[in-house]
């Protein structure tokens, strides 16, 4: 790129391209440099747990855990070295000896002891993972909240349910929010569920025996009974990392990813389905909501008047491609041997992206959720469109048992078409219709009528949604 | 297609394309005709809640039970009645409201009473999926069972663990096994936790409030009490079909569908890594173990010597599906409105595509596991094959305390680069090394350089593996 | 599956889960049923091929190409047998070869002479497509024509613009619909495109080397130029089957399947962006288009005055599924091999399931575009809702040169604000500005807030896109 | 982030989770800091182009060009920026217009006339993209020159041909590095077809009439004729830019960013071909090739002997992760309005990722052709693994025509069943069968069990594989 032989420009990832989550915590959290320095806490949480059963020094684990910062390192050459590996921790192993080496020489005899990269990689990005995941679920508390709050304040705010695009029957948005609210609870009860098995260190050797770990620890400690130093490293390994213990070593056993990845995609989708609830309602010509209003927000390069559904946009745009990712992700499932050459290189991108995408999602949707203004006048409004049409299903209802089901689902399909075709409206077709002369009691009829009297179990139904408490994040 | 006017000939899905389902129980049990008398179960359950709760006459639920049967119906007529209404159930119901009346007409009024489209298909689509992945989870507790089996009948038999496609240090044929074990409970594990929140019975009526319900409620039983109804309605409507109450109707909160799809493409995508580990195995080259053999199975075309691993290869065919079906699943749950003019529609195929096809890996798997031939004389072949270069990570090991990590694994490097060129074993060339001599004791380095004493946990891990019990399926 | 001991039922694919193209010409075309048919075409050519080259008897030819239809053979059984092969030819060569020596057991012996499994798998296929193709592209001809026809009936019809929901600026609906005969046309070259390079034969043999035609052709015709019958076969078989000739044997090169699904993918995406724009224009509040009338269409199981968008919303349930299935299509071409145990395998329902949603999605867009109903008047009553803050552009534009642009901007940005707060016209509002007051003649201002007056090249850009014209079928 | 209240630190993206991409030019290509270029390049085209059109003053289009270079603009507050519009570009026309405004205030009032934002960053990105085809175009060529001599020069080495894991029939080398080439040759093709379409300009304006630009030539230029303007504009953009006029401004039409995709899933996955086939090839128990030995190259941190196929391994990773991207991508194309909120804004990242992924594979393809080492004693070796029975086919057929087809093929099954069991060769156990007994002269049978002789057509092949030229790129 630099032809004139000038100095080759620092990739910066400024997040130009991916405004969802540009300058949010867990863009940070999920940085090359995040990354790096949790590959660094996991070289230096492996030689503490060894010191602490006695097959490494504890001076050197000092010293491993004070040199590992990742501001020690140079990021970029070490990106660019794991071209030649294939993965990054061969030079930063390398580099980070050569550290250590500078402050104690023996120490740096002790660095990645009997250990390998995807050991190294692996719980690195679980740390990134669960540093990220707690981010996403206090975003997702904060717009479970704000939603539980629109539930409760709407809860008899009548207004237009839309089904195929039309409106169908009576709602009210209070309903519509606890929805919302539900799907966020999900979300975050699926990635509970991530956490809450816990994410796994990774701890196998080379190739998942543990092997190069056992022959250090029975050089340096004279470990003899295998199976005892096997649980009792993985246990302090995790200890220190503040990560789960597998059960087996997980190097070409991917749960850990699908789950995240499975995650992280109803995450972002569920919150996605919120994103295009409030495009319907702030479009022009429905009016019933606004995102937040903040000074420049929302504006357009071309023209002056409009206050564009910025958030709405931003959730859609990580709804659209989480999914996919994630699907991605689960292919690396099918990975050959004891590990793959492709798949396992495939997952760290597919994850990252999807950490971002929906965490970017989630303090998009917070924000969302806690400034949506709402415009109860407007869905009345609107209710009145379709000249109570929307409410047919009821008076079909009710004249069911008096003309049979067919019978009165057809005249209520006749008289709709009419109302349309005259422009009239559904009680005016209906007063004059022969076959239903008498059938009414003054006054009925329009009170059947009115759309604000036809929202069935919605004010019950937030009630009972609002009963299930969301899991405040850790 | 019929240019000569004869009858249009019945599009048979005889799984022409897709032999890793075809013919299997998963088959059936997802069929359209299964589809079909799952959504009449679906009507009758209805019916038989609405009677126990006085708002149905009991005679009239006892005739639409018992005239709940697909073959009552045509279902390639309602098939094509679709295109009509974008969903079967409008046709459905007119047809079976037809079916009851022929015995009934009185009953015929309470078909679909209150009731809607959506939660006739979404209620029969949960039943269909509750009896599919029953079937599944039977199949995984059989695959789960034969591997065990493996995994404890060759926890000490050696083998070359394989990085990056090359031998990288020896393992153990079973820690492979109980490794592939581990991913089938992992995927029994996630079936389990859908099937037990419940797949969930859709009771929202026309767009989630029950409205329609709750009118044909007070008509035909008085009811006055919306939120007691309401919970009462669900309860037994959950009761009727054996699936779950929701805590709100999820006519547009798709939750229950990312959850079957998330669930699905990890068993699909586990079943295929241990379809690609078979398919390495099985190569002419390694030959360390071979399908079950049946007689015909395996056939070529045109080469009469050829056994081909099929049942592998069907697993992996579904392997490379699920994921990409179930990420466009999750897609579905960003749908707006209270239903989506499509994005309900899209998840019909996908989730159906998805239950046979991972159904159909699940079952061959079990065939798999259960007959798989293993061959440890030629695992034992295999490790001897890099002349000990498969322990380079042990001599490493052992000699880094003594010329410091660095310049040990150079000297290994260097040595093992020699062995290759000159084509000797790598004990042969350590032996000659000037750096080395005297190092060793007599007889050590061979004891070193000996793959069959080099791996590691193996055996302490299967015994841990085979502790974590799979749970037998309902 | 039949408890009882019953017999089995049919698992007949009704298509009850996919409306889209139930009943449509494509669904039929891609059955399994027409896949059996053209993969016996496929061995009927080739024996024509070769008994054209004289190196099998042209009796033996004709016996096999008159024996070779799919009702002599039964395809359910077929479909079972192929879970022992892994696919369903080798089942087939063996009952076809039964059904040939039924009539003439000499002919029997030439049943597939020199072939493999695949080539007549992969002919087959391409048969398929190229008929499934024809079908799409008559469909698309069909939807181009009447988009042509909607463009150049309201090349001048003004209506609003929307960007993120939001109205815009003005444009015509003209220039909208001549848009959507621009993907349309562009899905048609797409298609095309696929079509003229030719779907190729496949003629390999067992590997790619041609080698056992070669042998039967040194055996049965004395051929001894390998390069030469190499070409005439190629040629011949290409002939027979109507499809083109391959430079190289494709069993392991799988371009021609990545083609067909990215353009089928394109195709339904593409067709769904028509339907979203349907759907927001049939919005109840939005009110500018309806989808063709047509008795019974569009009904909903609950709502009698329904008339649901239902050809958008089919269409947008392929779009939904399309690409995904698409991009595991493409997946497909990672390979390994002369012949992938999997790979293969995964793509025959991918591509049909392309073939028949794309194909259904084009039907349905056929009527769709064919049978739209605008509505002139209601558009430009929506023109008229932002109270002329639909032009800002435009008078920031004018007032650019005098105020400076950036203050310009904001000035209107200003107004725009003012006039929703307080209810007004941006007219009224603009009118009071003490910033602008004397800058506009009398009547000026009027005329440049009339948002039928700036629909910039609107009619100059629909004249511009008829003029590219579609390709008709062939 | 900082909690300490340091300065936050720049998220570089080093590449560090991307190694296939990591330093090479497309990385660069395709930085954000190219994308702000690019942009801004699209600024100053637009000026030029509106100046030689005489509605801009030539020395502002002069002032903006010169100012148009991304190291004027601070990057990462732009991005940051993007949050609060859901785009950069409005940040960018604010700040770009104080860079030209501190050289010529008057220049800066002509920044960005009558534009929009999607015109800027759409143009922006099909600059991006088409620098970036160019790399991979070469890349593609250098990759295809040294897969043609691999193919040249192994014309006639035999080698094992392999179909679902097992050998299958004897082929050439020369023969599968062929069917490589032609492979990247139809990438290259798709690329090019994209390319010479010609990435085509965006000029719409804010809802695709223009109106924006006419009204300002208008007023510039006393424009009158709005047909003629526009072809003009357009024209003139298209020059200045060096990209393609469109037929329509395709804001809303997506077909570019599908055609893109397409054509670099295809790209990645048909690269992921060669990858995987390596990966079989380098094997330990295969042995057949060797990535090109580079110091260093491979190493592993555990494991001294190894020397990984790491070319492979990161072409591999982007052939799993490209063609999910680009599936997304496709979906894009069903987006809604003139302008989607979140279709548009999804793109962005997934075409950047496919074309840095994609061409990340390229660059490494490229090396990995031109220094694979092949070892043909090996491969010769490894065709004597199954004691002939690679070539049962052959001996069928030669049987065929003297004990029938299906007699024959049956023989030879049973034989090489008993050559498995027995461990003999096919040749021993064929020469002791009765039924054959007298069937060969002497020295027939072991000249036909010869796999050297049984290489079908695989030279000629390669010649006509050859004769397929290569595009060089421009």
């Amino acid at each position: 790129m630099s032809e004139e032989g000038g100095p080759v420009p620092v990739p910066i990832d400024s997040g130009l391209l991916s405004p969802v989550r540009v300058g949010t915590p867990v863009e940070a959290a999920t940085s090359d440099q995040a990354y790096l320095q949790a590959m660094l806490d996991a070289e230096a949480a492996l030689a503490r747990a060894q010191a602490g059963l006695g097959t490494l020094p504890a001076s050197a684990a000092a010293v491993i855990t004070a040199a590992a910062r990742a501001d020690n390192l140079d990021l970029l050459a070490l990106a660019r070295a794991a071209r030649e590996t294939a993965n990054p921790v061969v030079g930063l192993v390398a580099a980070f000896t050569r550290v250590v080496a500078a402050t104690d020489e023996t120490a740096a005899e002790y660095v990645h002891r009997g250990s390998t990269s995807q050991d190294v990689l692996d719980t690195g990005t679980m740390l990134v993972a669960q540093r990220a995941l707690k981010l996403i679920r206090g975003d997702l508390h904060r717009a479970a909240e704000a939603l539980g709050h629109l539930a409760q304040t709407h809860r008899d705010t009548p207004a237009a349910a839309r089904t195929l695009t039309l409106h169908a029957v009576p709602t009210t948005f209070g309903l519509k929010a606890a929805g919302w609210r539900q799907l966020v609870l999900d979300s975050a009860d699926r990635l509970d569920k991530v956490a809450e098995g816990g994410l796994p260190v990774s701890l196998g050797g080379a190739a998942g025996t543990l092997a190069g770990y056992l022959t250090y620890a029975a050089i340096d400690g004279d470990v003899t009974d295998t199976g005892d130093y096997l649980d009792r490293l993985t246990e302090a390994y995790a200890a220190q990392t503040g990560l789960a213990r597998p059960s087996l070593p997980w190097h070409a056993l991917r749960t850990p990813l699908h789950d995240l990845g499975a995650a992280l995609a109803h995450t972002a989708a569920a919150l996605g389905k919120i994103a295009v609830d409030v495009q319907v309602l702030t479009r022009t010509e429905v009016g019933e909501a606004t995102e937040p209003a903040v000074a420049g927000r929302g504006a357009s390069s071309a023209m002056p008047h409009k206050r564009n559904p910025v958030l709405a946009t931003l959730i859609r745009s990580a709804a659209l491609q989480v999914p996919a990712l994630a699907g991605a992700l689960t292919q690396c499932l099918t990975t050959e041997d004891e590990r793959s050459g492709g798949a396992w290189h495939a997952e760290w991108l597919l994850l990252r992206e999807a950490l971002r995408l929906a965490g970017g999602a989630a303090y998009t949707a917070a924000e969302l959720a806690t400034g949506l203004a709402v415009n109860p006048p407007r869905m009345r409004a609107n209710l009145d469109l379709t000249g109570s049409q929307i409410v047919s299903e009821r008076i079909a209802a009710v004249l069911a048992p008096r003309l049979g089901k067919a019978v009165a689902k057809q005249l209520l399909t006749l008289a709709s078409a009419t109302a349309d075709r005259e422009g009239r409206s559904l009680g005016e077709v209906l007063e004059q219709l022969p076959e239903i002369q008498g059938t009414f009691n003054e006054g009925e009829l329009a009170g059947l009528l009115d759309p604000t009297r036809y929202t069935g179990a919605a004010g019950p139904l937030v009630d009972r949604a609002l009963k299930r408490r969301g899991t405040p994040p850790l």
